[in-house]
């Protein structure tokens, strides 16, 4: 096991776990309160499964409470599955039988057939990706004499992209472009080169909840600049944050930013890369939906910006494209990019060629795809903003200019909660903490509009009967103190 | 920079480096013969690109010379592009403009039109490929309409690979496999799982170069378990050196050994997996060759004889079928697999849907593709095999029973020279001590039998001219007092 949760950090995340209710707002014994807190850390993503958890000993002293407490609770947890033991080797969280790993990384039943999942942000195929599949066959005989592995990516593809740089006003030459097997294992190679044990990385808070788990695995030290939800970035926050945190990385969301769905403005995005270079720190720039402006809003590359090659940016397929075709790149100077390479030996060796050849095609026909990508996104956000606005006209947000996500507060800092009591309303969600550290953002959750119009009102008249119970079962105040940021 | 390698480390790989040549055996100056070692080290992959140096003073030190030679070798290996360095940062490896990254991790010339590469022991697609392409574009709508995440993998290949083992007497559901982007990736998840840096993992020596680097990336603690060339393992030492090493993890490939070809008997087989439970180790059993015996040979898998839960089983399509295609497996407990899923949301979320529905499509067909593979290794393997013993009747060799790689000692411990003079003279081969640590290996070479048979009869031809010549410059005593395992 190579992830281990100490008791103190544990002691953090249970935040406060006795007061968690039963049905009907019953008050639960100490253990089985306990219990049904690593449940909910577990299913909501914020313990990951494989974590070794502290000994009973270590957890009853952190948490001030009997050994016998801290027994029970995690006897229950076995005999339901979210724990595994073996003898001299502890016990770490696992999934019990009949649940699979879902798209978020949240673990969900197998059967759940009328389950609305708001917890993945990613859209269905486009129409034309049988024809770029079918161009693509058509393509393979100028590889498939070879042997096959292409570690930098195939050179059309890496080509393609760095025309879309140009074209965007940032010169990029091939030799600029990696091509990886989505965002997310772009973000874990650079990790790989760039971060060590220990090393300080800055974050948006909120921020993308799959980059904390990569963070976590590579046991960064995280700090965070927090994103206001109405106005975004606090530009002389942030370039503080750099100056005097001189962390080792940075990771960015200017485009549309997820969850919150903001665009950096351009003085900000001007004065970063300087910046960051000041501070001795690299800067990841995820630009995953910078092709998903669902207005006229737009800005240009953060990377235009960059002097001193202190910029990686990273995007991809998936999120205009599709989720399925495993294809997305990094932009950065091309010794960096011949390191990543290299680095893939030992990682996974080279990315599927069939799939870099698809995504040629589908670039080939970006203006069309996108052109509808973006049609469709814009109806269904006003969906989901007008069944918002009707059943639950507490709520708060900002109408996103971009990208597939809208993140609302809420009337109280109960989003676990609430993302419980979906659960039972059959609608998956991600929690706010789930983009955070350190649980914080219990006022917030993300609702993506990557669903048609129906299941987006659907899902929000499940929201609002789900908030309804949490109001009725848990009275507000028992949440009041939440320090929220 | 996450790699970094220590004095100590450095003065162990270039072991004797002051008995380097110039052209025609010319004696080089220390500091010429300092740089160009570290080259060498570098371009066989023994150190890997992006690694950092020790600073002049600590590797002048190491060395007992004086470090104004260090200074100049540092100063050669920056102006030929071999090291990059940036001010508080170190020096570290790099690439050379005009290379790229070739397939087996060795960084190669861009163009190289006449060069034979042994480096890479993977076969062209089969022709069934096409086939297999046109028929997963029509399985594709039942999936396109999803959001094309499967961190598990597709269940139908999940199932498929199951029948696959059943089929071979060993009892498993699709619940106990889960996809992979390839053996390497499968390899990477499980260490990301089960192994912490420092922790002890034992490897069979020669071993697959690219898990060494694996281990190496994640600072494992690597012995390592010695194979005679002629008769492989010796189960004493093997299950010795799990009694006494208590190793976290112990990686063998007992199907077709890369790079020696020997097939694991039966008796060694059936007492591994209690071996392991009694020393607490976890197995991965390495079945990358299990199709490809070239005569009769087979034997019983090694998990059938698991009773503990502690052999997980990889294999995958990229030496039977191709390795553009990237799909691998892993068989283990079903909550092993469930906690491996999950480890993907940090690392890269799912694998390519496409390529999993080829997979399943050229696994229909695996009986036609298999026994034409095996048709055509054995015709090579008999070109190579004749070629060597025509023009190096000096080099020993068993001729393998499977596989794609024949493993030949030398006459003497040359391995790394002749893997330059080779490149003179037009083919890529990786030297024996890329299949070891710590510089062992110099008496042996892998030749993978995986080109053409005319390409194979040249490589020869080829590399007994550099052989001579390097009888010519270099004496054979220079190098005789390595120990060699």
């Amino acid at each position: 096991m190579s992830s281990v949760v100490r008791g103190s950090q544990l002691v953090r995340l249970l935040d406060r776990w006795q007061s968690i209710r039963g049905p009907a707002g019953t008050r639960l014994p100490d253990y089985a309160a306990l219990a049904g807190t690593v449940r909910g850390l577990v299913r909501d993503g914020r313990l990951a499964l494989g974590v070794r958890l502290p000994s009973e000993r270590e957890l009853a002293e952190a948490l001030a409470i009997s050994r016998t407490t801290v027994s029970a609770a995690y006897r229950e947890l076995r005999e339901s599955g979210h724990l595994s033991s073996r003898r001299g080797s502890g016990s770490w969280t696992a999934l019990p039988e009949g649940h699979r790993i879902a798209t978020s990384g949240m673990w969900a039943p197998t059967d759940e057939l009328d389950v609305i999942d708001l917890g993945c942000a990613a859209l269905a195929a486009p129409p034309e990706l049988t024809t770029a599949v079918g161009e693509a066959l058509a393509d393979l005989p100028r590889y498939s004499g070879g042997a096959g592995y292409h570690p930098t990516g195939l050179l059309e593809l890496r080509e393609k992209v760095a025309r879309g740089f140009v074209a965007r006003g940032v010169p990029t030459h091939a030799d600029q472009i990696m091509i990886a097997n989505g965002v997310q294992h772009a973000f874990d190679l650079i990790l790989r080169l760039l971060v060590s044990p220990g090393q300080p990385v800055l974050v948006e808070s909120p921020t993308y909840p799959n980059v904390l788990a990569a963070l976590q695995a590579h046991r960064a030290r995280v700090s965070t600049d927090n994103l206001d939800p109405r106005t975004g970035w606090d530009p002389d926050m942030l370039l503080g944050a750099l100056r005097s945190g001189r962390p080792t990385l940075a990771y960015l969301i200017p485009e549309f930013h997820n969850p919150t769905g903001h665009l950096m403005p351009v003085s900000l995005r001007e004065r970063l890369p300087a910046a960051a270079h000041r501070a001795g720190t690299d800067l990841i720039v995820d630009e995953s939906f910078v092709d998903l402006p669902l207005g006229a809003a737009s800005a240009p590359a953060v990377a235009l910006f960059d002097r001193n090659a202190r910029v990686l940016t990273v995007g991809g397929m998936t999120k205009p494209y599709w989720g399925g075709l495993r294809v997305g790149w990094i932009r950065a100077a091309a010794p960096v990019i011949a390191r990543l390479s290299a680095l893939r030996v030992a990682v996974d060796m080279a990315g599927p060629v069939l799939d870099q050849l698809v995504a040629v095609r589908l670039l080939d026909r970006a203006d069309e795809v996108i052109a509808a990508r973006r049609i469709q996104l814009a109806h269904q956000r006003d969906a989901l903003v007008g069944a918002l606005r009707e059943y639950l006209p507490g709520w708060t947000f900002t109408v996103p200019a971009g990208g597939v996500c809208l993140w609302a507060e809420l009337e109280a800092p109960v989003s676990t909660a609430l993302a419980h009591a979906a659960h039972e309303e059959g609608v998956r969600l991600a929690a706010g903490p789930s983009f955070g550290v350190a649980g914080t953002l219990e006022r917030f959750v993300r609702l993506p509009f990557t669903l048609p119009e129906d299941d987006l009102t659907e899902a929000v008249r499940r929201l609002a009967a789900a908030a309804a119970n949490l109001d009725h079962s848990h009275p507000r105040e028992r949440y009041a103190p939440a320090l929220v940021a």
